[in-house]
């Protein structure tokens, strides 16, 4: 497995894939991978000749009181857990290699950035796309896979794939769970034990939820308030949002009669988490 | 020559071209083609293998009060012009399948859209950028061609190229001008005989700017001042504005110690016309 640190370099490795015949699947990450991003890595060795994955905490998406400094990084381990899933090559540049000096441009998604996490998080969005674009721009993937955990950010970058008429295939993969529920993701390592108690509620008023619509509920505010019941039940837990959204465009769905998503973001002590299911009616 | 109208299908053309180890070189237009263009279509056969020239009058780059709907288009006019050179394909897509129901992204080149064009026509950069991205995504080029006329354009151009680690070359091209001077562009169709003399004052002006920097002259407000004085001498023009720029960040430029872009706007009774040069001390 090669590990790339140069635009210019990973991009001679793409041309030089493509005059090869051979497709190329991409995974986007900020690194200190888990099971989470090797379901991606998986899924993309399935769907593709040769995969690059992309190791780049990216200073742009995170706010200035956010968590950038302190978020975990692994590249030893990230490099053996790559190597283990037969990954091609780690794109891994530094940050003046993105952005180097006069660096000016940045691209709005403008209305599926609006609700959830683009209120939470002023810029987030126009940091995460013009970030992936870059990235897009380096590996020149025919597919990129993304997660569903990060949903609103599938959302953005399918939205900004589509407008800008990037030659890719977005795929989403379904959320994976650690066996008690927890959705994978790096910052679940800043949780301590009590916290990670804690921090189940969000898994499990997803479910409850979706055992609501199951039982025949539709009612947007029954099945909110019930989320939020649970969530706040016991302490140690601040809601962030709890919204209910159309599956494409995000915009606030009222009524669950065509299915919907569930989306919420709460702070378990100082660690942001997310987490989201689809609610599907007459399930 | 092909002309296209649906991006997949461009984008499989150009897909065709990059197995077959071609060069693509991209000239975007908004058509009614003028010598200028022509320069660039016969620049882009000399530096690749196949070239391209998209013709699309994008809405977006237009203020509410500009002149997109009476922009001048003549398509079959075009058609023969580009086949007279030799280009391989024309894309020309239609407003519909460049801006589909639900589209809402935009690119933002920050800094270097701040002066000029870009203080008198609010939001014509990020349409300018936008749509140069989703025609780059579509044709694929290893190189595009603009005209230096629209000097703060090919700047942009290239600070979001860079900025958005696009693999393409940008290349730009000096303005051709008309024997007396006059800078070519489509919108010089608007002018009656009388303003198509007022205008002359355009190219003379910067001559003389030139002319005076010939002479030693380094001080940037006395050259600003004898720009103003052509321009407004004899009436029939409105002076948008007359700046004096450095090259590349398009920062005001005191002096011209350094070569520095000289550029301006001006209406011509209803016609809004720009032109520039680069002026180089001690020449």
């Amino acid at each position: 497995m090669r590990i790339i640190e140069l635009v210019s370099e990973m991009q001679q490795l793409a041309d030089q894939w493509r005059r090869q015949g051979k497709r190329i699947g991409f995974i986007p990450t900020m690194g200190f991978l888990h099971e989470g991003h090797l379901a991606l890595m998986r899924e993309a060795k399935n769907r593709a000749d040769v995969v690059a994955v992309s190791v780049f905490v990216n200073p742009t998406q995170f706010g200035p009181n956010e968590d950038f400094e302190r978020y975990p990084r692994d590249m030893q381990r990230d490099v053996r857990l790559c190597t283990d899933v037969g990954v091609d090559v780690i794109f891994a540049p530094s940050v003046p290699e993105m952005y180097p000096e006069g660096f000016q441009t940045g691209i709005e998604v403008s209305k599926v950035t609006i609700p959830l996490c683009g209120r939470s998080r002023p810029g987030h969005f126009v940091g995460v796309a013009t970030v992936v674009t870059k990235l897009f721009n380096s590996v020149k993937p025919h597919l990129a896979i993304f997660g569903q955990k990060d949903y609103q950010q599938w959302v953005v970058i399918r939205r900004m794939v589509q407008d800008l008429n990037m030659d890719i295939e977005v795929v989403g993969h379904p959320t994976v769970r650690e066996p008690d529920g927890l959705a994978m993701s790096s910052r679940n390592s800043y949780l301590s034990p009590d916290e990670r108690q804690v921090a189940l509620r969000l898994s499990r008023s997803l479910k409850a939820a979706q055992d609501l619509v199951d039982r025949g509920e539709t009612g947007g505010e029954v099945i909110l308030e019930k989320v939020r019941d649970i969530l706040d039940s016991g302490g140690g837990l601040r809601i962030d949002y709890v919204q209910l959204c159309h599956p494409d465009t995000l915009e606030e769905a009222p009524r669950v009669d065509e299915p919907a998503v569930l989306l919420l973001a709460a702070f378990v002590g100082k660690t942001r988490l997310i987490d989201n299911c689809v609610l599907r009616p007459g399930k």
